[in-house]
């Protein structure tokens, strides 16, 4: 053979991870990557069948590793690797199956992406790490020697001693497998692909070559339920796709599902059912879109606030309705899928992440998984809002995670107009501070209502309501145009406008003529939520004893849609530098697709949330002066000024009011990047 | 206290293991068995609640142990141990609860066996081994810290710790209990008691103290299947039930059963649907009669032959239908007794015993176990006569086993009067050597035919048929009478006499008018059986190399009812002392039993089943030879005086004819007790 040295070994060097090694000629590539620990993929074991052990052989002169590399120092392609192009698609002219190529010389060969076991899954979030790809569960094809009278021995003995001798395992084998086992390994003419749980367990066996698995990362909220189709072998995500909640029609709220549950003695159970319906729903509609069967669905990793947590595993949620808020558990959830009524693989393995706390979920907890604040030493605070807001502070020293009252209304609910974000809603408001003339943008169109063709452009439900974002901007802008005090009243008499509407002893602004008001009370609804979130925050800033943080991640749909200066001129959040905040969408789902594609994570997750510090708003008597304090619009004198800027070139007209305090913890704070004094502790 | 020594340590002695210690005043006796690994059981965990860990104190000067024990050495009896006495019946005026007892003086204490973790539980055969009660699941008493808001954890968290706290285990806990966790720790006022298997896994959470559980051993047969309701703390049977297996209406013996699985697509799931919906009916009668609800049941023990191993995990038997007869699985099996459909606790556990071969099944491992051949240096014969019969053979150096095809005739099946071993068939026959006359007994009368009374003491049924035991006796009544020879024809010519009735070219014998014949078919057909069970037999014997047997065993309902100087004179079985051979009744379920009750059993008879070296009947050409060989009654021609002996007093008329051929086996191995020389195996 060519180039093939004939008294020293060849050298290989596998790019990229530069291992290298002397290799007798005649070796296969991949028993000398192998050999060497270097990453190559393979499910059939060397048989040609897969492909997935595909390299790239360089060709030219390579001092820096001291050899010449060329294809001819390989074995020229033979019968398997054609019969592989012929049944599959043909092979790149560059690509070798390294199961079949052997060892004839000096070599550089290239591992691509895709033929690396534990490849690097890009994910779209600009920011976030890629996961490195290592599922729970994986495919090995194993031929089994046929029954033989002479041989003594089950089916199941000779395949276990197969898969032994072949990949090195010792799985275990459960019973309901065996049903079918005696049929498969004869369609299979006695080679079988088998789905193997973490080294340890078989899960399913198919007949023959299987290339495939798949895994559903689920996000059960209390409002949507999404679902995001993975194939295990690449981590890429097939189909994704959401639905209501269909639980919504028991209570918007989750408290009020609770007191469903609490009222009706098959209430929990019915809660559940419609929960594991709705999971089934999104089972069927991913694999469908993606052509994959359900059968092929293998593994499972759930995120859900703790009361849905409780819910789709058919624990009653009732306990978590009330003091001392008792979670029925609250470490990672392991349990075979058919247990929650999913109709996938019989043998399917799901997973449910941690709960941090009786009010902060395992959604919060994919949150931190995607998000990484434990892996960094800036202090990061992540909030995910919802009907309330779960919030975490903290870095690679120590988290912390609270969850704050906020009730619904950044949701639009216990708001006069308010409404869901959807098409047709209000999600952008400003309002010319002299005229008050008033420009609003809706849900579905890119158009402000004072440009040409608003109305044609519209969606087709018109202008419905007005949601979180909305009615957050409506405030602030109200605010900024000098008729709404910091107190939160809406100042009918400061200036002489058709919008400014009577109400009783009260004012009201007019977004849309008569029919979509800012009332009192929805600025007060918006205050109390607000107020709730940033004490919630404060609180976690005097547990950390820091005054400022270094990046603010908003998770969540609420947060997608929020233009971070309107959150951070209401005082939901705190001061920081425009660019180190930012909206990670749902982040709670990619924490899941994470824990499903990348069984580390898992460990990884459960060992950060058994270490977070949980603060009970509840009790915490300094939660309700930092709540008192929040009231104000924006939060604490000082920030007024500094709130404004964010606004540069618009004329800011505040009202101040005699019942204007300032915020006990700001004046506290009053030099940013210092920790407070210790003796405040005792206060 | 009186009796407290102030300056050394108390001296306790316990009896019946002899463990003694010096402990300090005032420590309770149970803490202190435990302290030196003396064997008293608790389930409370020394609250005074179950009572388990009673003992009794001597009274009197133990020269022995240099000790002088009183009552008065024990701390007086207190609140606990009157609310006990209350609760459940007094204790007997000489036990104290010893968890409850501290020592202030030198003790001689007795752990009686109803007291003893490991006791024995003693078994009815005469012979055997009494069980060391070490079942699989155990219950322990918890208390749980409330939940509580200022303490971080979930209800199961805190069950988990108490549990190692209070029993030093860390089972895994599974989702599916969660749903009932918070709602029975509420119940149960913060204590629970739990079922944990094997140390490792929390299976049931009853609320408050629970004092049982149980379990069942289950010995499905193709014919019957037999259940035995345990309690899992004492080892007690409290109820055995059996009843005829419901796949009879499939087909009588095993391979129409395996036919009809062959020829109906759904037939395998229909027969598993039989036998399923059996071991309920014997699951509800058995608990129904011991007043012990099904959910109380936590463990189940299966022994079964291949096919019905087979059906009741809802595997297809279609494999073993043909060759090569290969086992789905042939080692133990573990699994969710939900997974079988028994209705029992939803969290019990099944096991199924190992199979030895593809025509050996759990239940011969069940016999083993029973009967512990691998612990004896005297080589047993081990008989489980049903449709087929399992032979094992060896002793502690070596085992082999085999499965001989006798087909059915044994159990009355084939044979023109036969008839199942039931009330009204004839058991015993005795045929008068000169007259001929002949005297029965059947099964549900004590009396013999001649004697008075016989027919009003006669069973409803009257006389119905003849069973397999009776017709053995018959033939062998029949040869010792001269009007048979030993190829096993019916001499006709041999007497004059209405019972020998001339049937075209052959005799049968008349037993009851012409009702109940003995043909000549009925004659070749046991002929049959019995040479094909002493092949099986005599293949083994050869391959151990030994020429006679230490003991025999028969096992199953045939091995009960056969007087075994028939057997014995029949040929069936080789040449033993009658007193080495005894039947042990139902032995695989004894087994099933073992398994049940001591762990430590299943690690034992899976080990021994892998090294049973399996000898295959089929394909082993010498079975052929022995066969023929055996077709001779009795077997061979030195057997004829020996098997006289059998009957002293007997005038025994034998007819030889020229056909009859010497054993083969027998000629080889004349001298009892040595090898056959090596050269035999050349031939």
């Amino acid at each position: 053979m060519a180039g093939c040295p004939t008294e020293r070994k060849a050298r290989v060097v596998f790019t990229p991870s530069g291992r290298r090694g002397a290799f007798s000629c005649g070796t296969p590539l991949l028993e000398a990557a192998w050999r060497i620990g270097v990453d190559v993929a393979s499910i059939c074991g060397g048989r040609g069948l897969c492909g997935r052990c595909r390299v790239v052989c360089s060709t030219g002169s390579f001092p820096k590793h001291g050899i010449v590399s060329s294809p001819e120092h390989l074995s020229p392609p033979g019968a398997v690797e054609s019969r592989f192009g012929e049944r599959n698609r043909p092979l790149a002219p560059d690509h070798r199956l390294s199961c079949q190529a052997t060892i004839e010389g000096d070599l550089l060969i290239d591992v691509p992406p895709e033929s690396q076991v534990h490849r690097q899954v890009v994910r779209k979030a600009v920011d976030s790490r890629p996961i490195r790809l290592d599922p729970v569960v994986r495919l090995h094809f194993v031929d089994v020697p046929p029954a033989d009278l002479e041989v003594a021995g089950s089916d199941l003995t000779r395949l276990l001693d197969a898969l032994y001798a072949q990949w090195g395992l010792r799985p275990t084998f459960p019973a309901a497998l065996l049903t079918d086992l005696q049929g498969l390994l004869r369609a299979g003419g006695w080679s079988v692909t088998v789905a193997v749980h973490q080294d340890a367990e078989v899960l399913a066996v198919w007949p023959g070559f299987k290339a495939s698995i798949y895994g559903l990362a689920i996000d059960v909220g209390s409002t949507t339920i999404a679902a995001h189709l993975c194939d295990l072998g690449s981590g890429d995500v097939l189909c994704s796709n959401g639905m209501m909640n269909p639980q919504i029609r028991f209570g918007e709220d989750l408290m009020s599902r609770v007191s469903y549950a609490m009222m009706h003695p098959e209430g929990s159970s019915e809660l559940t059912r419609e929960v594991r319906r709705a999971v089934n729903e999104l089972v069927a509609s991913t694999t469908a879109e993606a052509g994959v069967a359900p059968e092929e669905v293998i593994s499972l990793a759930f995120v859900c606030n703790p009361i849905m947590h409780h819910l789709l595993l058919g624990i009653s949620p009732v306990e978590l309705g009330g003091a001392p808020f008792a979670l029925a558990a609250q470490d990672s959830v392991h349990l075979p899928a058919r247990d929650l009524g999913v109709e996938v693989n019989p043998g399917a393995v799901a997973y449910a992440l941690p709960c941090i706390a009786g009010h902060v979920g395992a959604d919060t907890a994919g949150v931190v998984l995607c998000e990484q604040p434990h892996r960094s030493a800036a202090v990061t605070l992540l909030v995910d809002i919802g009907t309330n807001a779960e919030v975490v502070l903290g870095s690679d020293a120590r988290l912390l995670a609270c969850s704050s009252p906020t009730g619904p209304a950044f949701e639009g609910a216990q708001v006069s107009s308010g409404q869901r974000a959807a098409p047709g809603a209000i999600e952008r408001v400003r309002i010319d501070p002299v005229t008050l003339d008033t420009r609003i943008r809706v849900i579905g169109s890119k158009l402000w209502s004072d440009e040409a063709g608003f109305s044609e452009a519209l969606p087709a439900q018109g202008v419905t309501g007005i949601c979180g974002s909305g009615i957050i901007e409506a405030i602030v802008e109200m605010w900024l145009a000098g008729i709404l005090t910091s107190d939160g009243v809406i100042d009918g008499e400061a200036r002489r406008s058709p919008r400014l509407v009577r109400d009783g002893r009260t004012y009201s602004f007019a977004i849309v003529g008569d029919r979509i008001m800012v009332t009192q009370t929805d600025v007060r609804q918006i205050q109390l939520a607000k107020a709730a979130l940033r004490a919630g925050i404060e609180l976690l800033m005097d547990r950390l004893e820091v005054a400022s943080v270094d990046r603010i991640r908003l998770a969540g749909a609420f947060g997608s849609h929020i233009d971070v200066r309107y959150a951070m001129a209401l005082g939901m959040i705190p001061d920081c530098a425009l660019d180190a905040v930012s909206a990670v969408g749902n982040a709670a789902g990619h924490g899941a697709r994470i824990a499903l594609l990348n069984k580390g994570s898992r460990r990884e997750i459960e060992s950060v949330v058994k270490g977070v510090e949980k603060v009970e708003t509840a009790t915490e008597p300094k939660f309700q002066q930092y709540f008192v304090d929040a009231m104000a619009i924006p939060h604490g004198p000082d920030d007024m000024a500094r709130r404004a800027t964010l606004f540069p070139g618009r004329v800011t007209r505040v009202a101040h009011t005699a019942t204007q305090r300032p915020s006990r913890a700001r004046r506290r704070r009053s030099k940013p990047g210092t920790a407070p004094p210790r003796a405040s502790k005792s206060r």
